[in-house]
């Protein structure tokens, strides 16, 4: 893909951290909620490498907040998502898709349940923040829809379980996944989450006042030195290694639940009131008619590129798109996702793609990688 | 400004431009609509002296467009703005504040009408699609609200006239300001209006068929020989010097239209419905308790910080903030707007501003800019 400058004007929005990661080399931004998201500090590869090993420090204030609170706060999280909200308990994190009249999928973020009116949307890169306040305002509920001021802070790797318990407590230990307690670190209050945006296991922090950023940073950082810890940011090798997709690219919009493979996620038969019952029990009934998919592609290892690449069938006929792609060195192979064709998504289906004017061989693969190796 | 290295992964959607415009040397881009606007092609200065004499072609795309169309399409775009939408002609470009039931900006879009039921939202920095799909969807109005496949181009500049008469026709000298017209270029249809984000005039060009992207550029592009053509982009000296405010940055949610200098573009007695009355009807009565004002800098040429500076009153307490600050060499002075308690905006008002560390004196000036060169 190719890297070009960036203004960074202040519409897009600087994080409490961006001192640090500026000052510790940061090579690469993406922007992410129009807000700056690092992603590269040494180069891919090896920022996977040391991400599988080690711990990092993650600035990921770009995960926003959507706080939803009042007294028909939870009568409105449960509208705008297929999932059964009423069951997160407080203190924990759900993963659920919202999802509009129509079905599509507006985000894929986490809900965290602070009290029983009181929620944050731990979003992805989409404004939910005005697509709940415009429901909320149409159907006349009382209820505050706003950004507040929470920056996560993102421990990510095998060692962050160590770093944490240094620095917070061995009581840590104990936060079971997706679960958050509410603590103080560096003088600040922070909910502290098992969450994150990798396969490597760690928590978030999320700072509540962003004048305490660098404050926040530094205890982990210089605590985090015995463990070799290095600032990192969501790495793209290895969230689709660990088969993370990224709203943006591997839904939209566009996408339904099924298409994008949230079955999980979601209780149809949920007894609360939601806005897409109708359009997915449709789909639900005749299944989607896409469906997105795990690709190993063959042929040299690839640059990933920023042109679409498109799945074809046997007769060069267009039956998909690739939404992601990238060489895996754990795996030694191209691996990645695409938007298929319903037809052509069980596994072991063969297909081409065509790479910028070159064919190459791709198999649908089982979404865990297994046997790629 | 720092300039920093961004990845084009394809969640940061690409423009029908973008392969000429990466052909023809940008040199820097912004993230607008989660979309690559370029900005810089030579430098900024030099950039603005071309516009300001020559013609200049801008990849725009970024500039998104929510369609709204149907039965209450009227009703709805009437309820998200205090201007009043319905003197708004079929063929009418109109600036019309977005604004929440607390009277928050929530963009500053212009409006065009394409039919008496159909209208696109050309807008600013902020998802427009998903606060109005969510008013709709909260109202049950009868409407279809989407983003269409459209593409805005720019020809701004003196010389623009001359270009688009020679490639369209004559006829279109007598556009007016404001007006768009449905025509053919390239083999395909576009909306042509006198419109776009400099104070340089000119037009732009709304591609509906983003397969036809490089198309239009190089008709423009090659016609345009004669005339000097450059690549540009909104030009962020240009823009101040002209006195354009640029949505996240000189306003945001947390303002209200008075504030932001929007009285001149509201109805507040409009007889449609508006989700903004009763909290700009407050603010009217009592004033709005802060103003975006022009503010000259003194002290030598100044660099465009990331950081935010703060305005200080002669006990150096906070009285605001500089939201957009640069060097103009048109008034060789470092001209700005900032955001400031409403009783320090009166024109000829003394201030100091924090910046960086060190401090400046600073004048509040009148819009225009009036005497400063």
């Amino acid at each position: 893909m190719p890297i070009v400058p960036m203004l960074l004007s202040r519409r897009l929005r600087a994080s409490p951290y961006e001192q640090r990661v500026l000052e510790q080399g940061v090579q690469v931004f993406t922007l992410y909620n129009k807000m700056t998201l690092p992603i590269v500090f040494d180069d891919m590869e090896s920022d996977r490498e040391h991400l599988c090993e080690h711990v990092q420090i993650w600035d990921v204030a770009a995960e926003r907040q959507v706080e939803i609170v009042g007294r028909d706060a939870l009568q409105l999280v449960e509208l705008i998502s297929p999932r059964d909200v009423s069951r997160c308990d407080i203190g924990q994190c759900m993963y659920a898709p919202l999802c509009d009249e129509n079905g599509g999928v507006i985000n894929d973020p986490i809900v965290l349940r602070l009290a029983k009116d009181r929620f944050w949307l731990s979003i992805a890169d989409s404004d939910v923040l005005l697509w709940v306040k415009g429901v909320a305002y149409g159907r006349g509920f009382d209820v505050d829809v706003f950004e507040p001021d929470v920056s996560p802070l993102g421990l990510q790797g095998p060692k962050a379980d160590n770093l944490v318990a240094d620095v917070v407590g061995e009581h840590t230990r104990d936060i079971k996944f997706f679960r958050f307690i509410e603590t103080t670190i560096a003088g600040t209050d922070v909910l502290l989450a098992r969450s994150g945006w990798s396969g490597q296991g760690g928590f978030e922090v999320y700072l509540q006042d962003s004048n305490k950023g660098l404050d926040l940073w530094d205890v982990f950082w210089e605590a985090g030195q015995k463990y070799n810890i290095r600032s990192g940011g969501p790495n793209f090798i290895e969230r689709v290694e660990s088969g993370l997709k990224s709203y943006g690219s591997d839904m939209t919009i566009s996408s339904d639940p099924f298409e994008a493979g949230l079955e999980k996620f979601m209780n149809l038969d949920k007894p609360a009131e939601y806005m897409s019952r109708d359009a997915l029990a449709k789909i639900a009934k005749t299944g989607p008619k896409k469906r997105l998919v795990n690709l190993i592609i063959g042929g040299d290892k690839l640059d990933s590129p920023r042109n679409t690449w498109k799945v074809l069938d046997a007769s060069d006929d267009e039956v998909g798109i690739v939404t992601t792609q990238v060489y895996s060195p754990k795996f030694a192979a191209n691996i990645a996702f695409a938007i298929v064709d319903a037809d052509y998504s069980s596994v072991g289906t063969t297909l081409t793609v065509d790479a910028d004017g070159e064919k190459r061989a791709v198999i649908v693969h089982d979404t865990q990688w297994q046997g790629s190796a």
